[in-house]
């Protein structure tokens, strides 16, 4: 069975913007599988805002990726070949198996594969509001933010994978739930079709000034928990929003990936309002993430979590795919259809 | 008993920096105290970085203080009257009495008074390391910082009544204490005296890149807790030392008490080392005090717990003693003797 496999490479690294010269797409050979081995065909392949870090040779919290290898990221799939007896063909998996139509997988590494139920809830989903996404978004709500009934809750980028379950999950904490979203679109979907409270229009407010009396006019009573993915000034007028004892989860920072200074022009609020201001990555919370997958799992087959998905066709549409994330071009969660 | 109580009022808000003439000293008459009052004549008065905060009417976390009133302040003396059972003339008490020569005390509204021992512990010491700065300290590292043996704690203004208490009380815990402050005999007291294992001087490092290579030689192996009282470059060089899952306590930014603004160079550093960040103000807190007083206090009497103290003579003294403070021309916790 020589089918061909293939794959998206990292071939350099960016000075300052991503750009497709970063990438390149090869073929190889997809072999058979040796004992204790699990060969995946991929279905989706999920792209997210993390990648850009580890794109960096720089210090960061994860390793960078690798220099002429496969683009790690999160997969769905099915298999199609098994020497290892938890897996068999046709079952359907969610693991790590990187930007390439074929993996093949260890199964006995913990993490590196789990087989998913794909009749209840999309199998797409488990890249998203079922995956990582999804657990990110609950792991910075209910263990940084902490909700209680009656309070505000600002969540930026909030049309996106995390964002969307970050304000739904508040909601159904009995949070005023207020979106940042880049757009009149994105804004109408998160109040109308997520049923956010309120959702500010950051493009329609280029300075700070403008953005913080939006965002003043959408949390009339402050605010007392933030989930950030954006950082810069949309950060900023959180920050002065922010009520007594209000409790700030740094999910992301996607404004200053490029490398472009994004200082916080008012750090005096931290101590002045008491804040707490955590930073995260929920890889490093795995502890929890069996009762979020539940509560997460049960919300999306019922209906009451809704997301939406930005696909791609092909492999070779990731590269462009990605660096359109980055620019917030996608609409809900980017996800790349393998098969 | 018609005795002549000199005070010092605020007149003015500052714009800027504070001045002398924000003040002014006003002569009033001691009455006799009504039921339930107590007559305190004032040995020592402290003075505090919080109070300039106090001294502006922009939204903070205290009240502003109030114009035309005598300034508030913490205070240790003896009772000359009281018609409160609890109190009698001669006890020695801590508590809020102001910047004046008397004060007429409510006995029963808690916080307001405390009898102190005088016997073991010097009264003045009630006002810096078995007082208000010394449960700063204690809390802050504590609580927030949660300092474990064989970790470094920096702490910045590290001669002050608040920082010096903050490395020794590290020391007990095992640490690696480090301190920031201005100047090479105040860096020689923190280590010498103190037994702090490195300080750096600021003062000799006025760019950020040179700041924070001294930080670096003396944070071999990175930074775990960060105890801020000074915030601007000094927090930016601490916070590019932290290292993963490291916790920042902010007690203080005096480096923006006259409005500068003191931006945070790469608040990213928050989430790429996944740090804590957590502001306080030690009142909000009463419940942390009975244990945090008890061991500074076996501490102090015990010689374990050293301090310093700058004494500026009579009331009139206190405004260019206090604006000294906000300058760094104290050496270690600031008084004002009225006695």
């Amino acid at each position: 069975m020589a089918t061909t496999n293939r794959q998206i490479h990292l071939v350099s690294r960016p000075s300052g913007e991503a750009t497709v010269d970063n990438f390149r797409l090869v073929e190889a050979l997809v072999g058979e599988p040796n004992e204790g081995q699990v060969l995946v065909r991929i279905h989706y392949l999920s792209l997210d805002p993390y990648m850009r870090g580890r794109m960096n040779d720089a210090k960061s919290y994860a390793q960078p990726q690798a220099l002429n290898q496969v683009m790690q990221g999160g997969t769905v799939g099915e298999v199609v070949a098994s020497k290892h007896p938890n897996y068999r063909a046709g079952d359907t998996v969610a693991g790590m198996g990187g930007w390439q139509q074929y993996a093949m997988v260890d199964g006995s590494m913990p993490g590196l594969l789990r087989k998913v139920d794909a009749t209840h809830i999309p199998l797409s989903a488990y890249l998203g509001a079922v995956g990582m996404p999804g657990v990110t978004a609950w792991y910075g709500l209910m263990k940084i933010c902490q909700p209680k009934a009656g309070q505000t809750l600002v969540v930026s980028a909030a049309s996106g994978a995390v964002g969307s379950a970050v304000g739904q999950l508040a909601k159904t904490r009995g949070c005023r739930a207020v979106g940042i979203a880049g757009g009149i679109d994105k804004c109408r979907y998160v109040t109308q079709e997520l049923g956010f409270d309120a959702c500010v229009d950051y493009k329609a407010h280029r300075d700070s000034k403008s953005l913080y009396q939006a965002l003043k006019e959408a949390t009339p009573d402050g605010v007392d928990g933030c989930f950030e993915n954006v950082g810069g000034v949309v950060l900023d007028a959180t920050l002065a929003r922010m009520n007594a004892f209000g409790r700030i989860a740094l999910c992301g920072m996607i404004s200053g990936y490029d490398g472009e200074p994004i200082p916080l022009q008012q750090p005096q609020l931290i101590l002045q309002s008491r804040l707490t201001v955590e930073g995260f990555i929920v890889s490093e919370h795995m502890d929890v993430w069996p009762e979020a997958l539940k509560e997460l799992g049960t919300l999306v087959a019922t209906g009451k979590l809704k997301y939406r998905e930005t696909i791609a066709e092909g492999i070779e549409a990731a590269p462009q795919a990605f660096l359109g994330l980055l620019k917030g071009r996608n609409f809900g969660k980017q996800l790349v259809r393998l098969a």
